[in-house]
């Protein structure tokens, strides 16, 4: 695994409990953990329970005792990593955004492709109980003709003008700012649950322009305000824009770091000509469903507890009694059992790169709405 | 109409409303409103639509013009206004509680039936159109079995120490506390709703045994602390008990002024071997129904707001369109409505002074189990 | 008043109620109703308490003894009658939309300033007491820099196909669908709680266009499918656009009549740099407030149940004790009570014609861009 | 370890993870893992990550590699594993209740202390960030003078009638039903949150009398109904009590197994003379807090996402970024992370074998309220 902070201890964590609860088809070696400051991969490593670690990630690429690559480092690494990767025939398990561009990311299809390895981009979100059962739902026809998708990523952490730059804020690590990082999961799913978009019209803010210099040794809040080093700001941190689906339905998508209150407020509506849901993840484990077939004196939003057994909610019953609820995690610990046994059968697992690059069509469609005022094709 | 505070401005409202929205069988006349003070029933005469004002409510009993009797006055008056009207062939719509005792309901009781008159305790929640709707889902099964009626009616306005005596803490007028101005509710839905309660073990308490005196000319807390006259509070603020229903089911009131943030909580919850159901009074347009027969992967509280059209939703329609909601003085023009016609029809009318009587057995029962520390019968 | 349908209605109980519970400078006399059908207006005016009723709207602009006319009448009505109204100095409260474009709204807007008269548009969510709540703590500063608007007004009765064509869904009565029925109302709290739109991007979207004409005489889902007579559907049924008020803060409104479950869900949310609100209009009674300068440890977003005594929440006192919530009407008696008053003052009173004229043009102004593509300036 | 079916799983995982989010003092062994089941233990020992696996828990107590026992075996084990623990001097964390009776929690603590071993009840819930949180607000008088404890424990899985036997249901095994499983749980929250018992009055109750069997082989489900074997159920399925405090606050505590839609539903209500708290497990991250301190006009419950970052909300920061939540067996991995620095500090952790004795004091009086119908004294 290339990576091991915030993504690198996610994925760590998934790799060590996937098989405690989920029925594998081979055994995880957690061999190498790699990342470039030594000290710091070194102690990631012994907290985190790995085997061995590296400070070049060439070292795995050429290791024949690694099956698997997970990338979890900034993304302006993924690409390179990924052609690497794939090449030497490893599977590769890539956090989102798959790249920085529309053409890395068709470079990285196209690679994973030509080696057969088996490819997934971590868009983790897929993976929660309550969205694992509005995909089955929605396949089910339980909501009819879809009309709109309504979806919100909010976090609050960039209110504070204090909070300094870090890789993140970094155009040319990260790409994007919130359109990056947290659209994109909305995007995915909106292609996940309602279908492929069409054409978008949005835009792009920075309500923060410049920010004080993050430095490792000491905070920036401590640094008297006019000794501080400030530096700009590169990305967004607002993107939000309207769209249309290759089946009729209307988006409307909205990815903030400015609404105070909303730490990690992920709220999808979507309403069909049968019914509706409704989600939000800080409330995970539950998803909400108008059913209108229901008697019409007793139609209403159902809150569905999303934590019952085995063969009636995805994933949930291999984890622990009905009411008893999973968190922010198991998310990544499904992903990993899913996608190890995918490599055991050689089979393609979703989201693929191919997912990873229709996103990034649909982040550079925005993007360029965002400059031209006009609605973009995607 | 007797009384012309509170409840008597919420009686008028619903004598003024009833006719533009519901079909009566009879034109509505407010012949006259009744109060105490002079002063204050004159105005009230003018502000609530009244055509004339009285101090003495034996002229309105006297008054062949008038045919019905609203007794919104304090709870030491109920008995004696009452059986002075069904001896004149009044229909009488009576606040809750019925009266002060066991023994004065059942002389009321007997009165009204002798007479003949239409006779009603005004217990406006059975009125909420949540309610009505629970009603006719249970009556129609759809809970089966009932196996718990858990309520608590909680406010918060004695929490403050410095609130004065007024009528409603004074024992020798109000008979008692939160127990009858509040518990009596919660019983009632759960005789509606449940059945007749078989059993009960209870206790009351008041936590501010002692409260400044209520002085019309000043408020009590700009008199300095030290100068203050205190007085006894002579009834609960608080009051609580376990039961037992006739047909098998557990009860569990609780009803408290105590409670911080609670400003008007009705909460109630009934679960069944087929489904549940939950209302809280301060979301009244709304009831929560758990649907046992739902598919298993998609079972929930299903949230539904009680304000469609006529046909589906109880007395909702006659208002306004879906989703337009109602609050808390609908449910007095909604019993108006009821009465009105009742008493054109000479027909009993739910809930009647026989449900009165039963309501204060059960808060008779309580009162006596928290005296002797011991289950009592109702 | 001319008009008496479902806005009729609610203006006529306004009036009936306004001086029951608010203290006015002047006494109501319910003069004349008005309406173009004979029969229903006759009977409107007895069942929602008129002195007269009248076909002509020309004699209510003629009668000496007539002071206000209250306009509730189709949306192509507005502008002739208030100009009539103008010019013989009556005060007008004229229901929302304005008017059916741009032009019309300035000539009434003209004709008001040049006659002197009161003039109010009935924007009457604006005196929800959560809604007046939060203009009052904006003004305060409770928010700080406001960064988002993000407003939906979704309703779920044209997601049935069979639902008839009535006047609302034709454009050359309407002017607008969704759009300036609906999405009018959060352009007018946006322009309310955070200020004047600047420019706007969006796109309007006619889901089902064609549907079976509505018919005094027989319901069209009686009708056998093959024999029902089918018109187009001039308007839209949703209506979203993303915008940039003046002060720098992001807009994200969304008008749809096609999300099912969804009666008449008013969610706003307004994040700023100290503090967030959230309101919902089905729980009008409570408005949802996030506080940055809570501690760090217990910040979260405040449900405050907006029903507390006179002086502590607007209007709302005037009514019921704590917790005893207020319905829809409510927003009506409000709107009536402090329109009265401001014509006795002669002062005006928002939101004024003006108000009116200023959310025509951001109608206007999406129009443009739905049509064109492109970002247009308001 | 001793127990291997859904607590032991739960405890397994905790050992596993504690280390790797937590500073400890030590490194874990997870040496031997115990149940009486050949197969089944083998099978867990590899699933779960133990070392050994042991099929009597005396060479558990003999092995002087292990210093530590964790006791998740059914409740009338517990005793005589724990009694040998402390003779060998090893630490003990022990499954609640504690015990099956008041006698046998007395020795276990006399045991315990005279051993000088740490000794700790698993009471996870106390270690949920929330309550934690809750805690800490009240020991800093957030809530001033406490009034009202309202717990409420409901399940729904005895519902259904089929439901087979198991050992929870199985008196000589469980102690008791509901009452032991989970009453215990909230009366460890009102001991830990409000204080001590002083007197309760409550009753138990069996709704389904009888079950079908348990049987390893084949689901009772299956079996039809004629030749299903029956077996009396022996402990409540339903357990309600209502309760005096030491320092005066009101108790109201109900358990039940019946209540449909309520899969681990654990509410609670805190009212004090300053603030309230309210507490639900089925959203576990979040608590909510009615603070009397605010502006009158914006006071109301806030709704605290308890997912804030070290030295703000407590464990949590240990896990992941603010808004990521934290699930069930969290608490487990909190309680092992304290005992094991406990153990090598040689220091009393909360909740003790003191504190289980005196839960299991309370568990017994209302056990004989229920048999008395009278208030009894803890």
């Amino acid at each position: 695994m290339v990576g091991y902070r915030f993504m690198g201890r996610a994925h760590s964590n998934a790799w060590r409990q996937a098989p405690r609860f989920f029925p594998l088809k081979a055994h995880i070696e957690m061999h190498t953990i790699c990342g470039r400051d030594p000290a710091g991969v070194q102690a990631a490593r012994s907290q985190l329970g790995w085997q061995n670690s590296s400070i070049d990630w060439h070292e795995l690429i050429d290791n024949p005792l690694i099956d698997i690559i997970d990338i979890s480092s900034p993304n302006d690494s993924h690409c390179e990593i990924a052609l690497a990767a794939a090449q030497n025939g490893k599977h590769v398990l890539c956090e989102k955004p798959l790249a920085m561009t529309v053409k890395q990311a068709q470079a990285m299809l196209h690679a994973a492709q030509k080696s057969k390895i088996v490819h997934m981009v971590c868009h983790n979100y897929r993976r929660i109980p309550a969205i694992a059962l509005a995909k089955k739902m929605i396949s089910e026809g339980a909501l009819g003709q879809i009309y709109h998708y309504h979806a919100r990523y909010a976090q609050d952490w960039l209110v504070d003008p204090d909070f300094p730059l870090n890789w993140r804020l970094d155009k040319k690590i990260s790409g994007y700012g919130a359109h990056g990082d947290i659209n994109t999961h909305i995007i995915d799913l909106g292609r996940y649950l309602v279908g492929e978009f069409s054409k978008v019209c949005g835009t792009m803010h920075t309500f923060t322009p410049e920010r004080p210099v993050d430095s490792p040794a000491k905070s920036a809040a401590l640094v008297p305000k006019t000794q501080r080093k400030m530096a700009k700001v590169s990305v967004d941190d607002t993107s939000m824009f309207l769209g249309v689906f290759e089946n009729g339905a209307l988006a409307n998508l909205e990815a903030t770091r400015m609404a105070l209150g909303r730490k990690n407020h992920i709220e999808l509506e979507i309403n069909g000509s049968k019914g509706s849901l409704y989600f939000d993840f800080e409330d995970m484990n539950r998803l909400k469903f108008f059913d209108n077939t229901n008697g019409a004196d007793r139609q209403g939003f159902r809150d569905i507890l999303v934590t019952q057994q085995n063969g009636i909610h995805p994933y949930v019953g291999q984890w622990w009694p009905p009411g008893h609820i999973l968190g922010y995690e198991h998310t990544f610990v499904h992903t990993a059992a899913d996608f190890i046994n995918a490599c055991i059968d050689r089979k393609p697992v979703q989201p693929t790169f191919e997912d990873g690059l229709k996103n990034q069509m649909v982040l550079g469609a925005v993007e360029e709405s965002a400059k031209t005022g006009k609605w973009v094709k995607v």
